[in-house]
């Protein structure tokens, strides 16, 4: 016997704002993805299945309070390109919240991560690393805190201080976004430490609405002597329920912040188009191709092509 | 403080039949194995818990989407025989359907296990590979269309069709089956590549229904020269609550459709009787014995007893 | 879009009372944990989430069935002290119930865990192991029945009574508890069997309730020649939202009842204070300090302060 959950907003508050409960949602992807570089090319299948547990609360004060916890499918047979590679029971974060702002800890990234943020990619989701510059993030478990006071958001926060399999690595961050009507401008500071070695980032984002058109732009920069900046720029332009979108990315020459499908090439650009069309009810069919430009290794051409569910 | 989720279908129904949700349901056995062989036997606890999450939507014009992942426990401490390994957070599928059919892709098997299935087996579930022939199935992320039209339902899958880490295997399968009242029959072809070898395998398999009897029969052929044809068949009679099974299993003599607790008999057999009844609200009372005839190994017999029960 | 469960009981009750069902709660925590001994000490954060399935039944006849299994994220990076380490979707466990009493197997530890039980801890969490004096448990897959009559229950299991890989372990439990108004009382006895080897142990606990205040008390004595008796004491004063603790624990002197942060001390003691301050709806905010005392090795301070909720 099957036991439905509700999901009618009447009956959710129906069942009292103050109750702490569990609550469920979910996405989902299923399509192709083609890669070809030199002579070689290889054509998957690759879907994923997520969950997502939401747990929240509210003292008697009124602070509300809360956690989330997701649980993935295990990795789905052979993974050669990382495609679908599922992080097990990941992304836990437990929060406290209220008009000192709010307070998480778990797998927390930090400041650039949730002010600076990410440009838009193209396809149905298997390739969404090629539009993303990493940040240096944290070593969980992290800690974050945020406070907005109207349309400035301030962040900070910590990476394990103390470790002691990873040899006492400490890691550092805080941001600031300004974001107000369609437009948004943020910048942020990460700093790793270990031992007297450390490495520093900034990271600026911004983007513009201009009607049905939308601009997002990301620079990062490493105190790495020669590093050249790594940026990304997405354009999306949104046609009833079809949205076209751009992205160039430029991952500089350092390999630190350049994680896509492994490569080890020293000067690594990615440029993106795709197109989206949203068939109602939480489902979208979207393709995109992505060329990798590689300077010392044969160049890549990743295609996808499929569905993205969300519950 | 508990959340619990409502069961009842008239509230599921007001709650709207077109809004995406995450619904949970669920099985649990618990009971005890005995094996037994030459002159040793061992008895063990066997219990298991299984959740699945299924997720539903559908579009604008009127497709339906979903998914479907599972929550199993961990292995509950030692697992001599292969009873209650948990195949963690598996089963998860992706698909979409419509008037075109159904399309799915993840965890799946193919038509030949769709269509053709398996006979009955005895017991409360621990030892319930002893009726079954493996399929070959699919290289995953796999992919399977199934498209009904009245008592025909006609399938064709692909496994994952190139991969890296396992060499390059290809994998196709193709079925229909056909079920009209209380009869069903259906045959299906799969085959796998892997450079210039290949395999092919043919299934062919159907049910009866006379009254309180339903015969259930499964015969698969192998095109390797000198494979006996392996095939099984059950008999389940239904008296008020109480059910009686017998089946019988033939793995021929290439040992590769052959996964009966790892035994490598190159002559394997299972003979099986069982009964279960019916307690009402999703459980069930099970037990069944099952001796397995081998032509060089000591013969083993199996028998389990316990509940099991669905929610 | 997301799907809600509801949580009020009215609705619950609307939904059937006999309806086979899957019901979540959960559990979340976050804080900071603080280690110093000799010269060293080192501060973590530490937090936690975990979600539960609870899977309930009833049959035809009236017996109520369920099931349980845990939902835990995995260790959220660096784990150093065994802080946060999630036992991934453990805790599962299968029941049948009646007039006969509760019969449950899966991971169940046995009588002297469900019957004597540990004493109160202090701090939000993470080093709730201090106060506690481990049971010899079982080998699981287990068994465990238990019967109530009035104030007295009492208690039955069986380790996996057979196994391949560990060598044939036999464990076994027995105890009984008398509960009436505020006082308790429970007495049980475990043996392990390996071969011609076996390990006994004797376990008593009690608690009072005195007004606002709640004594514990837990001893244990090994058939070891030269053991010590193990014990630990509690007390818990509670003063409207806010609750004081302390306890004292001795693991004795045998090693094999002592688990606190992998100390091989021979002779372990410990002594923690803490106080719990209820913020309602679910959350507390806790803080604690235990003081480690070993013979051989330096004593460690161990310190905690976080929040903790429940959903």
């Amino acid at each position: 016997m099957k036991s439905a959950l509700l999901a009618t907003s009447a009956l959710v508050l129906a069942a009292g704002a103050a109750s702490a409960e569990v609550s469920l949602s979910g996405s989902a992807r299923m399509g192709i993805v083609h890669f070809s570089s030199g002579g070689d090319s290889t054509t998957l299948f690759s879907s994923r299945v997520r969950v997502v547990f939401t747990l929240s609360g509210e003292t008697d004060g009124g602070l509300s309070f809360g956690a989330s916890v997701r649980h993935d499918q295990d990795d789905a047979g052979d993974d050669p390109f990382g495609i679908g590679a599922g992080y097990l029971n990941g992304e836990n974060t437990v929060f406290i919240s209220g008009a000192f702002g709010k307070l998480t800890m778990g797998d927390v990234s930090g400041a650039a991560d949730a002010l600076v943020g990410q440009v838009s990619g193209v396809g149905y989701g298997p390739n969404d690393d090629t539009q993303e510059i990493n940040f240096l993030g944290t070593i969980k478990t992290a800690i974050y805190y945020e406070y907005s006071t109207g349309p400035v958001t301030f962040g900070v926060g910590i990476g394990q201080m103390d470790t002691v399999s990873l040899g006492g690595y400490d890691s550092y961050n805080v941001g600031v976004k300004y974001s107000d009507g369609g437009y948004s401008a943020a910048i942020a500071w990460e700093r790793w430490e270990a031992g007297s070695d450390s490495l520093d980032m900034i990271s600026l984002g911004g983007s513009a609405n201009f009607g049905d058109v939308t601009v997002k732009a990301r620079v990062s920069d490493l105190d790495i002597s020669g590093a050249d900046t790594a940026y990304a720029l997405s354009v999306d332009y949104v046609a009833g329920p079809t949205t076209f979108t751009a992205f160039y990315t430029d991952y500089g020459n350092t390999g630190i912040i350049l994680n896509p499908y492994g490569s080890i090439d020293p000067d690594v650009k990615h440029i993106g188009l795709g197109v989206a069309y949203d068939l109602g009810g939480g489902a979208t069919l979207a393709a995109g191709v992505t060329r990798q430009n590689n300077s010392v290794f044969d160049d890549i051409t990743i295609a996808n092509a499929g569905l993205k569910f969300s519950f």
